[in-house]
């Protein structure tokens, strides 16, 4: 739809609060402009990205700020307080749980604290391994300061190029990496937040007993509590060794059984992503087009393989990153132990391959959509003993609910990553196409039927509810199967005290004390607590 | 003093309660005698040492019960709130920080729950590594039950022999060896908390992104929470490869770049204590008598190496454990590290003897109560570019406040363990005599009054205020330097939500709203906050 057609609810205006905003941060960074409020409307989820071609709004933010210090943004909560305006802050927009959306009922302005101009590395301890950065730094351009110093974070999700470092605190992202450099919790050492009940710093150490953990109570707040400013977090020297291959397996258990085998050696893989045979038929279907001539080789190679019995094999990626000579020993042992459980490896030249191209997945998503499939992920983790468990359990739920919903049991397929000495992370994607001819809302709320069984399966299964995806408002129906009543209740009292009148993004996270235990379906939490088009 | 001379402050008795813990546990595991209040009345701290011999008690435990199970607990915890009787969790008893201590001035019956009956490990997963215990489970217990599965925790606090998962978990407990292992944090996959208002279980998955961590809001709150009933933790393979040794540096930087450079390296040892010249000194001075030819050899070494600069050396226990191929490596690898960075090998003799004696050292400190010298230590943490300037800092203002207080400087040494990719744990143990003739009473004048100087120049600093010694109400009135006033009242307002009567170990942790802001002198806190003997 051409830019000039697209309509959005009009906007509200609270002159006072905006005059104020314009007095501490000029006029440039105060906009109300269309243009700004659709970049802000929505994340990227599956959802978002049907509303945003079927120009599906309902709520959208009617003011958009660009703060550039952490006292202004302390000014701005003030004033958000004194003039009763909701704040939602905003990194990249990359989230897909609905976390930087406007939601619910609520009458108020919503106003959305954009921090992209808050991106400055403000201090570098290069003995301790630490760096103050702000939290509106992009990915790119934290690696990019760091690597002037010969450090890097390491944290790198799929969203890495557009999503920003307190966007992944908010939310408790996990980087392709973490196995080696830990998810984004474990790499906080300090933060600094504004919440309307007054700022919180936490002290720069490395590690504490004075209480519980504030850092872990600010770190997945997704914004409810308040607006995550700075952070200092641990770095790491550039990796002198890097090795990123790909491997074949047999099967998706003998894969997991290789990289237990790993971990229980002390060689666990940086990176490890582990496909089922699905997700391997798929990544192989996508891959770049091979050359006439190795298409020639790899004829009597596929045959050979077949014969030994990699005939549906799973593809695993394998990487191993650090100082030179312990991270060039733990891969040499790691190849080891791979190979005695069968691995085939394929070499660097895929895995290399894979390493450049791995930001270009969630563009196929977009493309797809194109004809009307839906494609989208699910993930969780669980203990070592329950990942084939699971994986069976979420698989055969979502293929039956895709069945039921369009008609066709869609494809389902999932890969391992982020693994622990206790388990891993399972990620599945999955695709259906919409029943021939559905409405944009119909073809939502057909994904969302889909969704709302493979995440009660993953729940009954034992997997947690979300991994690093975050909850914002598409998974609030399972925090309270996710949670226990008190856990929640102790969240909500942590809100009521740092955001008395509920103005920081009211509506992600915590769900309203009064919805009953949801039962993992999303038709039966009341339709409120739900913007349109989820039900 | 004989046993039969010392008299306890009278029971407070409430029948009701009572009777109805008797129905719930059987009369065996209630118990009002004062045989059972006294062992329950203190912790280990020097404070409490002292108090114990002088006989001074202000407020015990008017009952000390003992649940057999989690069903129990919440029974007890729901009697309590029916009662309105107050509840302190005991484990082993062996916390300092007098967080298992009857405080304040409430006139409520205070009932000590002791969890000793509580040490079943109820399942374990060898596939994943998890092992769920409950809490009262002590710690050679709890490794001889994981050792009949070929498994470990690797959780080694100085208290280890005397102290359980529960109290480990209630203070953020640190092992010696996690450089390896990590903290107790960093080892809990899942938690069962009885509070006031509800039970909270949370799921035992190896990482989650659902919010806040609701388990390191558990963890660290030292009974004001809740009752800790059980845990599911990681364990590991019992290690193969165990290389434990003594090592010299020629100084403390010296050591302490060797460290680092081993953590840069990516093969930092799984333990590493490395004491500075003074703590080295009192090491050597209280190692077990030499054989005459062992002296005899010793002679000429000593000599060649203060020719070489080893005049005031540094000890260092360095140790590596793990599986056999990948530790040995990393152990290899580190050797040649701290070789380059002037270590003697003193060989594994006097490493084991270390590690076989390393469980002593706190009984010297009654022992040396005997000659009116009142030990104790005080410990942070830091990043590694502050670690030498706030040594330091503490060392002078400890030195400073001795000879104030008591006329002469004292003894002052330290070491570093715990070690971080960004920092490490500082280990301080003081001395001084009081002054003398002194009274108990006022001889903990004196030590508190010391360490009173110490901890806030820790805080000053940049130092945490305790890296795993915890709050109790020893390092209450620092909590307030520690903590942004927004963050403790976010801690305030969940101990309201999950315990809206205050019963749970009220007065530790959390000081009271009210007080200003401590400047660091305890005497500068109300008086009512802090129980008699403090100021």
């Amino acid at each position: 739809m051409p830019r000039e057609q697209i309509r959005l609810p009009p906007r509200r205006i609270h002159a006072p609060f905006e005059d104020a905003a314009v007095a501490v941060l000029g006029g440039a960074a105060v906009r109300g402009d269309d243009d700004e409020r659709l970049r802000h409307a929505y994340g990227r989820s599956l959802r978002d990205l049907i509303r945003l071609r079927a120009c599906l709004f309902e709520r959208v933010p009617d003011l958009i700020l660009y703060p550039s210090s952490h006292d202004q943004v302390a000014t701005l909560v003030e004033l958000a307080v004194e003039h009763d305006v909701c704040l939602i802050p905003f990194g990249g927009g990359t989230n897909i749980a609905g976390c930087v959306e406007a939601k619910g009922r609520d009458d108020r302005v919503v106003v959305t604290l954009d921090l992209a101009q808050m991106n400055r590395l403000l201090a570098v301890d290069r003995e301790s391994c630490t760096a103050r950065f702000e939290a509106g730094v992009f990915g790119p351009d934290l690696e990019t300061a760091l690597a002037q110093h010969g450090l890097t974070l390491g944290h790198q999700p799929d969203s890495f190029q557009f999503s920003t470092l307190g966007g992944w605190l908010a939310t408790r992202s996990a980087g392709t990496l973490s196995n080696a450099y830990g998810k984004i919790e474990d790499m906080v050492l300090s933060l600094r937040v504004v919440t309307p009940s007054g700022t919180i710093e936490t002290r720069t150490v490395p590690a504490c007993a004075s209480g519980p953990d504030i850092n872990r109570l600010l770190v997945g707040s997704e914004g409810v509590f308040g607006v995550i400013t700075e952070a200092v977090v641990r770095v790491h020297p550039l990796p002198q060794f890097e090795d990123y291959r790909l491997m074949l397996f047999r099967s998706f258990p003998d894969g997991l059984a290789a990289l237990r085998a790993c971990q229980e050696a002390g060689c666990l893989p940086s990176l490890a992503r582990l496909s089922d045979p699905r997700e391997t038929e798929l990544v192989f279907a996508c891959r770049h087009v091979t050359p006439g001539w190795k298409r020639w080789l790899q004829a009597p190679l596929k045959a050979y393989l077949r014969r030994r019995g990699y005939a549906a094999p799973c593809a695993a990626v394998i990487a191993f990153e650090g100082p030179a000579r312990t991270a060039a020993t733990l891969h040499r042992e790691a190849m080891r132990i791979l190979r005695r459980f069968g691995a085939v490896d394929l070499g660097t030249g895929p895995g290399n391959r894979w390493r450049h191209s791995r930001y270009d997945l969630p563009y196929l998503r977009d493309y797809l959509l194109d004809y009307n499939l839906m494609c989208d992920s699910m993930e969780t983790a669980t203990v070592w003993s329950n990942l084939l468990p699971l994986v069976e359990c979420v698989r055969e739920a979502t293929r039956a609910a895709a069945t039921e919903t369009t008609g066709q049991a869609g494809y389902i397929g999932c890969h391992l990553s982020h693994f622990y000495p206790t388990g891993a992370c399972v990620y599945f994607l999955f695709g259906a196409a919409a029943r021939p001819g559905s409405s944009p809302e119909s073809a939502i709320e057909q994904y969302a039927a889909i969704k709302a069984r493979g995440t009660a399966a993953i729940l009954a299964a034992g997997g947690t509810l979300t991994h690093h995806h975050s909850v914002g408002f598409e998974h609030l129906p399972w925090m309270t199967v996710e949670h226990s009543p008190a856990a929640l209740n102790a969240l909500r009292a942590v809100k009521a005290e740092l955001d008395p009148t509920n103005l920081m993004n009211p509506g992600s996270l915590l769900p309203p004390a009064e919805v009953p235990l949801a039962n993992g379906c999303l038709a039966k939490v009341p339709v409120e607590v739900l913007p349109t088009g989820t039900l």
